[in-house]
């Protein structure tokens, strides 16, 4: 159903620039399976090349935030935008790093409340009060 | 510019029921400046408490996350929703809780690249991979 | 602040085609004030003309619903998007068609839940039940 | 699909607190069918209670809205939102409630003008009118 | 999965007002295959015929953007708001009017760095210069 | 009332890393003027030098798309995210850039109409044609 075709394995052994990022995808997750958001990619390099280098940096060279902070807060992005691609991965991803049952009970808990008081702010247009102001 | 009056502090002790919960926040919260979104609520007592209660049992109620984390959580939602007023409180919220500066460019860099891979994948319909289902 | 010059009285005199329809929107409303969405919109008359047709025959012509619980649906929505013009403008229009405190309070309780369910929804995934379906 | 488990009715049964919402929600609906709404929050009871509790208060309790307009608000929200589930759960509640085909069409067309018009105002900024300021 | 019946040829026969909204869409397409967006607005007569009248003048009308790149735009914001049939549909039109690989990456690249940096700009509450305003 | 510190010039001087993507900011797009959103970002040179590198990459490399055209699908995108700033700055860019009268108009009439259509196929949930899939 993507717009795009996924590449195979085999597809991927075909084109240099592809093969090297899902290499470095593998030897930094450790894993063999790479997911389909890759694999959609592929068709188009120069995307690929700077997703997976800004998603290197950003999610696995450590950091202040510890790995399943960041997954939280990506899991968190990806409900309010109901990306139910990026809700699975990230929730996998999440689980892979240790998530609790109790901490994603509370992460969901208060992704549904932060969308609530969302709603309510935007309907009641409140300004923002001085003492929140930096400058 | 809000859609309801703000309830100054003359007003809401006029009113038992608004009064009650801006207490428990001052009590809570231990401090005096009650914000915008609670004087706006107070025109509707029930909405008031019911926001409040879930507020207090979500964020406020040691758990699984850390107070921090969840500021984290919010924000990330609230940028996410464009909603102007909650971006301001919880990022206050988030340095009142010891939010470091590295943290913050860490967590804008996680609110940023996953709005832009939700795009990416939204736009490629990227079919969920099997690894990703629980059920 | 807008990207384009609102229109004002003068101008519009200037142009038939959008002094017509600033005309009808004077005779339907019965009132002189026309708000700055026209007066923007004046910039594009044919965006003017086919916006101003729909609006006058979604929301003004006689239907099986009443027209403050159209205005409801447009808060509904307006709030959603978090777009405060629109919040403002219809919050305005349903309370000169008779709004009351009451309606409010649960118009706001209602956007709040859904934006909050919505979002649960989002992050579980949940699939939809077979008893919901049409076909 | 979804990113946890549904409880069946024999889970259910193995915990008191989700089988004291389950039989809340079966007496206020007069039916014994649940939606997988309620079967996935039962994994977070306290989530199940809180999210049951304000659904109850906000949708069933009668007020100052009758209970099809609140679904016609819902549904606005929930298609706004891209809530697939939300608009399938909330589109068989109104036709429970007795929504006929002429209110429907209605709707679908308030909800289509209304996102039109929300994007039309912020692709133009336009400034919010001081007739419609209430402080 | 629709929450309205998706009318068939046969069905579309019987209603004249239909008929003659599908048999405008097939003649000014070239093509007997109507897609199902239009055959769930079979179900509104009104809303079809003002969806078609407004999707022909804007989309199809010689103006003075070419059809490619109105497809482009449509598809930016299908993604935007993570809308799979609307993407799906205006991806086909826009490789129906001539899309090469390498302009959808490049639309592809810009629809998730705009999605970015609008998520950036929100974390950040950024104030607008006052260069960029025109009035 | 952004949340973090807008750069001045003086401020700039002071950190090399954050000049020298200012330098290469002015060079290429051969003007002083430097707008708000880099300002905020020099709080956070790497998210500067990743933003900008991409920005540079997507929006200046001559390419298949012309920068006219960018820029109409970065608008279309702002606008439906709200993004306030974004749409400020890249409406000024697109002017820049030649936009006429005629052009902006047709683009605000798509966005319109975008957000309507999307809006519509989810309230009425339709499912995909399987002529529109490419695998």
């Amino acid at each position: 159903m993507a717009t795009v075709r996924l590449w195979s394995d085999e597809d991927i052994e075909k084109s240099p620039r592809v093969k090297a990022v899902f290499e470095d995808i593998r030897a930094t997750r450790k894993t063999d399976f790479v997911n389909n958001f890759w694999r959609a990619l592929a068709n188009q390099p120069a995307v690929l090349e700077r997703t997976w280098a800004s998603m290197k940096e950003i999610m696995v060279t450590p950091g202040a935030l510890d790995p399943l902070t960041k997954e939280l807060i990506y899991i968190a992005v990806s409900a309010t935008n109901s990306c139910s691609y990026c809700v699975h991965s990230h929730t996998a991803a999440a689980r892979a790093k240790g998530l609790t049952d109790e901490q994603y009970v509370e992460l969901i808990a208060i992704v549904g409340m932060a969308n609530e008081t969302n709603a309510l702010a935007a309907a009641l247009q409140i300004p923002v009060d001085r003492e929140f102001e930096v400058n």
